[in-house]
């Protein structure tokens, strides 16, 4: 059985835990590992952007990559970002991933170096050539700065350098046109990499999410698979827009944090309130989400469902 | 004696060059420090965006550092880049470096990770704070993705944390605006990262220039930096127009490449004609400049007497 | 009965027919129009993007006001564009508009000026208050170079300003929060301006559709349309697979045309093929579609049901 | 004599007078007009950005063309902007300034139409072929959203579509590549349409700069003009750095207005303060300085030496 044979549906980028000196907190990620293997997710992805990914050093990745491996102990496939600005470092990442076991590769175009489509498509093929794990292309235009073309990802796929593609760039219509460039290929798995337009992504044909959401709810975003999957339009849209709902969350410390804290940071302090981290900062230089957003975050966590009311869920 | 009063003219990023194997080739190396030096050069960068920094790892960083310091043996202040996505890995460069023995640190903006002008600041206090080296801060949003404000300019001056600017951001207007900012601050040194307007920059009161071309004709930079710092306008605008058509050789490889490996692949070819490299290849992905393009460099070296007219100086 | 209540469904840009010499051809606008209408059309948006609205002076947007509103005679809601730089040019072609008795007004942000956010909403207030007729806010940043921000979408409806939103900006996740927002105000249309996430938008609960490509396939987007208000997502999604195919024409020109000259210029073409038009020619400085596309496109229509097979159709 | 002989140095773009009542001032336009001609500029840019010249409907922009033209009884030569979104339009604008007597035409690329650089190249041929006048080409994507490519210029001068270029794109550098490749073609004129690096763009070898603070103060920009074209580069310098300073008001507005509003909008009020204007405000939507602001820039102006110290003068 393939890779691509396991690897659908709900998929969540594993947020990184930190203790308060700063250092991988390794209790509390076995803890969300078994939080989300426990909700259903059908993957999980370690070591992406919603996971802090660049902060972490080699070391710092490698305990993640141990830690979680260990704690997910097979029961779902576990694909990993290998993300740094250029091929070499990036293989340096993969023989660490591949080592600890992962089941696959996660690969964006290189940053900071400015490379075009083809030196782009050049750098997944020496990552496959080299390492040999099956490969998930990651399009994040915010992060590195370009788009994966439509033409590229077809020469992804056709040279088969990758078997799947984490789509963040947004671009949703982009995305309708690869899912249906690929009809004919259950093999190539889309993944819509939004939170907020999953039901629609599934209902249209792709193969899963890779919500950073599904990391505080992540038995939702398997509802609304599951409800897609059956072709029950109304449920998966019922879940996603009480996700929708969940999801406001990270606009609120849009004053002070850029969009990346404001984001992951609001995930991490839904965590924390859930018992499941320890603590809510991220690596520096992210700023930590304001004490009035994290106490307004509770509240909305109890309104939600996912706290029950109590001292502090009645903070506003 | 401060960095700051040292700190001033020609600072060429130091490329770096390879063996076959893709090793960092320490002998070619030493030979363009000597050659940069002997060129009257005012400074080095090592580890800039033109010595191809973000596709070095750790070790390799090390290697260039001890390499160019040693045979730079004191004679010009060095200044380094630490670049990395975020401030906990761009500190263990930091160490390297200061360990190594480097004069001040060039930082960016942190990338990949989306932060905003107040974390950007904060990025440039933590290093401040922890490594305690003069630090440059250096603008280049082609490849970080973020323009370092005016307002963030004037604050990380302001807070000692930056005592100099690269400014690569080809917003020459904005330049100039700090420039005038600063007029009254001589110990704030402003440098221009372009190698095609550094008369207009300098005239107008700019401390230097960091020229990538400078790997190339060290000394012609270093003339158009004293016609300009003697006030002669007509001489210092000769050398830049005869740089300028120097400097159309990073356009000829552009049906094939990216901007950044036809512009920085193209100054290690003009280094191998010169002697002065083994091997002209960049790292992956970069894909090397086409033989095509590599013999009409040569030419173009020996028209702007940068090489003997010869057998192979024929070519076009 | 407010505009607002008939105003949902699908509403497609009319496309502006020209005689050889350029002239509005009102013959074949006449023909455009019934077509639409018979084909089941909610509602018309003259004078918008795909009509080539700033190609067209004063007097032919009013021959076009008039032609199109005669023949359509009351049957459907019509709308139509005022798009200009500013607002006191725009309050022309707003009471031409009104003159001609069009039921509502479609207004982009002012472009060429770089105003913003709040310098924007003036602008819709001056239009409301001069004009009086309801308003629709047309998001289109590629054209108009500013993105309507989601609090700005807000102001414009809580202030009354305007009753409905077409969004062509591509952000299919901002559309998405939009009608989370105003999930409570049925009498607030939003469409979408995408062709081929249609079905998506419908079943998240958008009130419509605004498709360029409705022009060649009416019938197809109302089927799409009414699958979609009675909850089969399933024959929702084959309608839209089924003119994802038929829109990939858009990109046979991509080589030799811009985007807009090559998306308009096929549906021009397509509609010359039809019959509906005698020329099939953009304004100028619009290139038109290579003879090979044009070719290519009468095979497709063939294929795609739109065309009988016959001498012209084997074409390939 | 041609236009290109006569078309060099200072050529302000001509902001526009209104009356309360929204309508053109003619009486304070020809104020302006013998303001800048007293000034001893080498030419007037009617109908430009700075003169809002896209919220000028046809009939405004004829009285523009006419009262300037009169009152500048051919002592200097006069260009005119026909901005509009598209070609056919741009011909009605262009026939009513030939008929109107002006020397050229300023074209800038179609907007809000998405065209590629090729059909911009056949927006100016077309414009050409049937008008016959000069033209300058300007280069402003902050308004157009299209950057003139390098090539495209090369194409525009070599099939004899232009004579000269306004460069407001920003792009210092690549300005600078078009001096130099123009530089064996002194009837090719090159302007720069930067306020603020004017010194720089004429030392380098540029025909002159069209400098919107130019209606502030003409003679200083005459005197940068006369000081660089004898070469004195300290002169210039120093008359540069004076207006970097003057120049500072059109920051001041930026909390509360776009940079569109801020710029011509400072450049207004000051035009009031010192008696050339009786109104500063413009075209809608644009929002009128802030009072405080306004305050400001009286006493900016008393200290630059462009107003006497007075009862208002005290002012900050």
């Amino acid at each position: 059985m393939t890779l691509s044979d396991r690897f659908k549906g709900i998929v969540p980028p594993v947020a990184t835990p930190y203790n308060a000196d700063g250092s991988v907190d390794t209790t509390a990620l076995k803890r969300l590992v078994r939080h989300l293997v426990d909700g259903g997710v059908h993957g999980l992805f370690l070591l992406g952007s919603t996971s802090e990914c660049v902060l972490l050093d080699a070391r710092d990745r490698a305990l993640v990559l141990d830690t979680a491996l260990a704690e997910a102990a097979g029961r779902v496939p576990v694909v990993a970002g290998i993300m740094d600005a250029a091929t070499d470092v990036c293989l340096n990442h993969a023989r660490t991933a591949r080592s600890a076991g992962v089941d696959g590769l996660v690969v964006t175009a290189p940053y900071y170096t400015r490379t075009n489509q083809a030196e782009t498509i050049d750098h997944f093929r020496y990552l496959r050539g080299e390492i040999g794990l099956p490969m998930v292309a990651y399009d994040i235009p915010v992060c590195v700065n370009l788009k994966l073309a439509r033409d590229t990802v077809h020469t992804l796929v056709q040279d088969d350098l990758v078997f799947a593609l984490k789509d963040s760039s947004g671009d949703e219509g982009g995305f309708r046109m690869l899912v249906r460039d690929f009809r004919d290929r259950p093999d190539v798995r889309l993944f819509t990499g939004s939170e907020i337009v999953a039901d629609s992504a599934l209902m249209a044909g792709a193969s899963g999410c890779v919500p950073g959401l599904g990391n505080v709810d992540p038995a939702a975003y398997v509802r609304l698979y599951e409800a897609a999957m059956r072709g029950d339009a109304a449920a998966a849209r019922r879940e996603q827009d009480r996700l929708i709902d969940l999801f406001q969350m990270v606009f609120w410390s849009a004053a002070e944090l850029s969009a990346g804290a404001g984001g992951v940071g609001s995930f991490k302090v839904a965590l924390r309130h859930m018992g499941l981290f320890s603590h809510s900062h991220m690596r520096r230089p992210n700023r930590p989400v304001p004490d009035a957003v994290q106490q307004r975050i509770r509240a909305h966590l109890v309104q939600h469902g996912l706290l029950p009311a109590g001292p502090g869920g009645t903070a506003s």
